[in-house]
């Protein structure tokens, strides 16, 4: 705790680092809640294809359950001094509703083919909707990088 | 993705990795829902005393209200390969509410010492009901090491 913090980076850097952390990471924490205010967190694999998230896991576990009843999400990226907070809306897919492609990109980032399975695993879509991104303390100015949909400027 | 996993941990290994995370890390993410379902997800500092965890957040955001007003909360420590994810029931407490050298223990550990706010920051003590840790797919079997909040032997 007594390290001297680096300097705050610009928009332009978090921005970039954020972008770079989507394209290249593999797994997200990703939080939820069902009707009754009970929480949900748990690490699943993701792709992003430069607009939305696409995520899969079983249909009756609570994730799933979660995501296809209110859709409400938290996504957390990196770790606790390098954040990245995703709230987004999760829409819930068949694999038939999936892009000419976008079956095989997953798999093919993730390592999982969700598609292949006995039991129901849809795909979740998330529309990303409020992203923020800071490292320590001297980042939580500016850390707001999308806003209503929105990437801010 | 190609990468040989190492062999899955015994769980004598898991247990003493997972207390040492608990000891050592001094940031947690925080997973809470309000009574409409929606989700929240933050990183909050935390102070293990060997059967709970302490946490702090303004009363007034969302984390603070979520867990003042129902309790309920997972929290995820480490990254989405190396997880120990723990379900935990919260207790709200003010400052007079700690134990003696609590406070000054919870500063020492975080570099955060809340009961030095004017506004309200209150202590939310988590009781630890079901921890897991795993690390790849090779540890899903074995990765419950308390369940009803017992230790499982």
């Amino acid at each position: 705790m007594t390290e001297v913090p680096a300097a705050p980076r610009e928009r332009e850097v978090r921005l970039k680092d954020t972008l770079a952390r989507f394209q290249d990471d593999n797994d997200v924490w990703v939080a939820t809640a069902d009707a009754d205010g009970v929480p949900c967190l748990v690490p699943l694999s993701f792709r992003w294809d430069g607009e939305t998230f696409l995520l899969s896991t079983r249909a009756t576990v609570p994730t799933g359950r979660n995501l296809a009843a209110n859709g409400r999400v938290r996504l957390a990226f990196g770790v606790t001094r390098d954040v990245v907070l995703v709230e987004g809306a999760a829409t819930t897919l068949d694999v038939g509703d999936l892009a000419p492609g976008e079956r095989e990109a997953f798999a093919a980032h993730t390592g999982f083919d969700p598609g292949g399975f006995a039991v129901p695993y849809p795909y979740f879509r998330v529309a990303p909707v409020w992203i923020q991104a800071w490292r320590e303390a001297n980042e939580i100015a500016g850390r707001d990088l999308m806003a209503g949909g929105r990437w801010l400027s």
